[in-house]
């Protein structure tokens, strides 16, 4: 879609000769009091009371008379510009696409205008266009795009249809008593009651299962169903389609299973992907997106069904899974890409404006929540965002503290989880989770490191460009299968080249790693520490991650002990994904004139190698900089160990990959191993006053001084010769238990996980 | 050098029980009623009115007050952590260089705080620690690092040394006074005046020359001399050392000649580097840090020697090079890094807030130098300072416009210069410049282009990280030369694969291009054109510029007219150094299994291939995506162009370059030639809405409807059929040449340098 200024400003100047003409039109005055169910309407998202109170209180709620303010004048110059429904042709990203993406969009908006300002035009700009769909709806084939599994009509994929359906029932609901009953029948019986079958009965490989592709198609047929009160299309989306079963081997494009175990509907969605905690199975990014249907359609039945008491439904989940949500974010508010995750998504995200004011309003109206809304700068156009904008008004607002925090996995709570370590601006988040679903990576006990919302150490996350259609549609690119979800491109071990479970999503939905222990009530020592044991068969991982606050440094540095045991001689390959320039290591090592792939497979073709070295010592040291920042990495090494410099980038014909940097230790014909690290930040270097301060690691040696079935115990000593010792508990790590053990000949007793002094 | 945090602690404790000590102790007062020079101190940057004028204002200058908090505190914590003046051992970054350099800011800070707060502690502070450096300043050797053409004796070379004298002779000003005679002759005959003797006459070739590290030297003697009411290092300072003849042939050791044309003093640096217009012949990176010295001794010269009337010198040339500096910078305040510029120096330096307060306090109180004050968040704390402060109390300020600028280079303004086209957020930096001394770059014609501050096409800068001491000792890297100075890493064209001039500094130096036209009168149209006839013998290059804005396209965008004409066949290299992710390409390419350097020498050994390509129509495009923009490249070429896509990193054995990408041009076996291009900068990505909005070139036909010796006229054709002509003149450029010419039958007629219509 090609925008041009010029044009825009002509269909300015035209809409507004349009708009005049049609002021004089007071004729559809008419319609808002000629049926019976004029008190009914609105009552999805905004209700009735709710839009007596915003207009009560309108030009004395700054957030919300400035979100106000801005979506009318975006609504506005849409409506001067003109309606365009095209007969859809594109993929993600092309115009049609975009375009119908947009509609929706604008008709939610333009509704919700309509109730506020009681202003006709926005009603009558609904009413027009959602004709113009009815008119052309009634004959359309299948998407003619055919790459999805789910073809929708409007676009491509069944996906985007909900998408649009659960913002046009929004506007539906708003200009129910603004429309004539003849007028409704012809939209219910030509648009949307086939449009609700289209997304549900006759795309049930789509509709028919636990994925937040369904959620969305759930919320779609349930909303439209509230507004139009059709029990059966409400019944369809809380329990799915009656008395339909599928294949339960059958798969979707991304490998995910269709409905292994048959269960459907907006509440088996809430049941199974939620773990008690509110971690979503996929990972936050998909979150994120589900939230949007999940909070909506909930909001939706919580005005109209209040007996449903959806809120409380598995004690409170959804509610929940938005606290999850936020503790899943850096200090900028990015979520953490794991799993498929595109980088750059955060709380500024419409979906989260939604959450938290739902959050806020349904729930415990927490004043950290307001914070946030304030950091977004807007508010829903509804009771939940009025309650916002009066709670931040108040002056109720207090900071959104995010802390360390351990988030259970799996339906019950069972199958592993993710841990998030926070020891002031240094944060680790640490996977020990289920597969996650179709969109899962291969990366058992994988993390990654950040600093004030600046990764030290990433996960790659997805490779795609979403929306945008030069780039394979904007859909998954098949370097996402090659490379993104392959264990390698990850910070954990890979074992003999060759990914967890093989990179096989059946293999890998069987099982899930399982934490060893959580602990984060010193302030000082935050430490995680799962198992994983199925990745590999044969060989168990287990490991430890602890982000230490010593006194003898500057700052927080993260302590990482992976522990592998094995039946048989392995090799092990153990990546940092570090960003930045290289400032220093301790070894030599030999750059190639050629650089060539380290692999033909599993994500090893994709990795160029930069550089060569044998570990020279006991100790392995690279310091990097990025974006004013020293980081080194200080890993015990023995003079077997190979050391890797990697880039990314190989075998990418279609420059589908960002060219970024490892550093890889590869330890060879090895049964059991330790792979013990230290990540320091330490001071800085500005480009201003070309200054580097602290530029050297803080780090004089990093030793084990006991590995066995029940301990690990490392030392740290700094340059000034001061050491720190940590030991873990590999076996008996409960809080309660007293721990008495001899290391060098001194007695070390303790109780609880780990020891740390 | 590393932090320690406990021991800084440490030091605080030590350092209060230090100070409680010598509270008690006040027979120092004596000191400051002894001599009857009491009412010349301080004069040279602080003077005794504007000492009392500050202390009237105290409290009442917002911004003034706040630098002076901060400096106190600074100064606080530092008189608290005790003194350290180390034996040098340490290249730039170590812990002796740093501390020394650290030492001498301090000296000058406190020194200030002495006059302004007159507590007595600062002065003693100062005196304490200059005792220190007159203790061991008496049997120093030379520095024991030896890459330096000129060592110094605290530093490694003679540069810092005469950094360090520049900020204490400030120092010893303020505390003149506070001093006996005795510790004054001590100070001056074991220091101050050996010191300055080493870094003059005992380093001629360090001292003696056009350059900016003689600037330091002079003004370091100068200043020492001016406190010490010394005539003949005063004179040493303005005129160079006397009756001192250097072999005209010596180079130091960044390749520049000593000493070429006998030239030396501080007049003489004013002279030669400095054009009419205030640009400064190595560049802004190396203007800022040339600037300081230039400007803090003219300013103690202005006080001392008012006679002199320095600010008046060559027609004011220092206060219109710090106009000429801050154009010099994008929309950030970052300086275009021109030759040897590390990027990220900005003129939120130092050296910049003493160059703006000068400039207003010295020049016209512009009132936009008071916003860029503001936005510094510090002033001087000086007579200059008080008049930013109090302009910025009372609400002078006004917005710092930057325009399009040219600006000649050479002595007198003849010899090329730089061209800056500015058009609503796009900025083009041209550079038809002549060598740029030692620090130049054999980029004749070159450009770099950037919006909002963000690089569209990059320009490298220099292969040094300033002051890490683990990159080469912070000092320039050899791929300084081998790479960055390189005419292949630049944004211009390299004739079979040699760098201009051959790389050969004695001839580069000889030579400059020369301004064909510049126009910044239109609003909509921004243009420079320039040539280049030295660089390849046989080979002039001609190349015109522009910033366009045309109602159909959404931003300016940049056509460029590079004309070519040899008097034998050769090959033309032609790089876009963009940044970011390849979006969508008109043409197929192949990407190789193995990454192969494209060439052996000149620069070319550092790019690997990544791909390559025939050009396959008559525009080749290339779209890419970078920091949430979308950029295209069209490009007018034929099928036998080759077309590359390179990335930076090859033959660099300590990863010292960045990975950065290039695409490009080849063209084999072509006598005269054109290369035309445009640059478009449109629509945009958001991580978080995931919206792509206008995604694609707005541009359908790019062509040459005509190529004379006279003019070249290029019609841009966008999506729409919309064309627009763009006409150059290459001959007859004056603002009032009449041009009437026929194109496909139709004539054009018009006044001055170029048509666009």
């Amino acid at each position: 879609m090609n925008f041009s200024w010029s044009k825009l400003f002509q269909f300015v100047l035209v809409g507004m000769v349009v708009m005049s003409c049609k002021k004089e039109n007071t004729s559809v005055v008419e319609h808002t009091t000629e049926t019976s169910t004029i008190q009914e309407h609105p009552k999805l998202i905004l209700t009735a009371q709710g839009v007596k109170d915003i207009r009560a209180q309108l030009g004395n709620i700054p957030i919300f008379d400035n979100t106000l303010k801005a979506v009318q004048e975006e609504i506005d110059a849409e409506i001067a510009l003109g309606i365009d429904t095209p007969i859809p042709v594109d993929y993600s990203g092309g115009y049609t696409h975009v375009r119908h993406k947009s509609n929706m969009i604008m008709m939610q908006k333009a509704g919700v205008l309509y109730q506020i300002l009681d202003d006709e035009k926005y009603a009558k700009y609904v009413k027009d266009m959602l004709m113009q769909y009815e008119a052309m709806y009634k004959t359309l084939p299948l998407h003619p795009k055919t790459r999805s599994y789910a073809r929708g009509k409007l676009f491509w994929q069944c996906l985007n249809d909900s998408n649009w359906l659960v913002y046009v029932s929004q506007a539906y609901d708003c200009i129910y008593n603004y429309l004539s009953e003849d007028e409704r029948n012809t939209l219910e019986n030509n648009l949307f009651k086939p449009f609700a079958d289209h997304i549900s009965i006759d795309s049930p490989q789509f509709y028919q299962r636990v994925h937040n592709h369904s959620t969305w198609g759930n919320a779609a047929v349930g909303m439209i169903g509230l507004v139009m009160n059709d029990e059966e299309l409400i019944d369809r989306a809380l329990y799915g389609i009656k008395d339909l079963k599928l294949d339960a081997n059958e798969k979707d494009d991304d490998g995910g299973f269709l409905n292994k175990d048959g269960k459907a509907g907006f509440l088996a969605n809430i049941e199974e992907p939620f773990s008690p905690d509110g971690y979503y199975n996929e990972g936050p990014y998909y979150q994120r997106y589900a939230m949007y249907p999940f909070l909506i359609f909930a909001e939706g039945l919580h005005n109209v069904k209040p007996e449903l008491k959806i809120f409380e439904y598995k004690e409170g989940v959804l509610l929940k899974s938005i606290n999850a949500l936020l503790n899943l974010s850096d200090a900028d508010g990015d979520f953490f890409p794991l799993n498929d995750g595109q980088k750059g998504m955060s709380y500024y995200n419409d979906a989260l404006v939604t959450a938290v004011d739902i959050s806020y309003h349904f729930g415990t109206q927490d004043p950290g929540l307001l914070s946030i809304a304030k950091e977004q700068g807007k508010v829903l156009l509804d009771d939940s965002g009025l309650a916002v904008a009066l709670g931040i008004k108040n002056g109720n607002e207090k900071p959104f503290n995010k802390k360390s925090i351990n988030l259970s996995d799996g339906p019950e709570g069972t199958q592993g989880g993710v841990a998030i370590l926070r020891n002031e601006d240094i944060e680790l988040v640490f996977k020990y989770a289920a597969q996650g679903s179709s969109h899962g990576h291969y990366d058992k006990l994988s993390y990654s490191l950040y600093e004030k919302g600046e990764e030290i150490l990433q996960d790659y996350g997805l490779a795609r460009f979403v929306n945008i259609e030069q780039k394979g549609g904007g859909n998954y690119l098949k370097e996402n299968k090659t490379w993104a979800k392959q264990t390698i491109a990850h910070n954990t071990v890979t074992q003999n080249e060759t990914s967890h479970f093989n990179g096989k999503y059946d293999i890998g939905s069987q099982h899930h790693s399982v934490l060893n222990y959580f602990s984060s009530e010193n302030e000082k020592v935050k430490v995680a520490s799962a198992k994983e044991v199925n990745a590999y068969p044969g060989t168990e991982m287990l490991r430890t991650m602890a982000i230490l606050k010593d006194e003898d440094f500057e700052k927080p540095y993260m302590l990482d002990i992976m522990k592998v045991t094995s039946d048989k001689a392995n090799q092990y390959d153990f990546p940092y994904y570090f960003l930045g320039q290289v400032v220093e290591t301790n070894f030599e090592y030999q750059t190639p004139k050629s650089l060539n792939p380290l692999g033909t497979k599993n994500g090893y073709q994709h990795l160029y190698v930069e550089g060569t070295a044998k570990a020279s010592s006991d100790n392995s040291k690279l310091s990097w900089l990025n974006k004013g920042k020293f980081y080194t990495l200080t890993s015990i090494t023995n003079a077997n160990d190979d050391l890797l410099f990697t880039r990314i980038g190989a075998n990418d014909p279609e420059f589908n990959l960002r060219r970024e940097a490892a550093f890889m230790l590869r330890r060879r014909n090895t049964t059991n191993t330790l792979f013990v690290s230290v990540i320091e930040s330490h001071g800085g270097y500005s480009p201003v006053s070309e200054s580097a301060v602290n530029s050297n690691s803080n780090i004089k040696t990093l030793k084990v001084e006991l590995d066995s079935e029940d301990y690990t115990a490392i030392s740290i000593t700094n340059v000034n010769g001061n050491t720190k010792l940590f030991i873990t508990a590999n076996t008996d790590t409960s809080k309660e238990a007293n721990h008495n053990i001899k290391i060098n000949d001194k007695n070390y007793e303790w109780s609880g996980s780990y020891y740390f002094k």
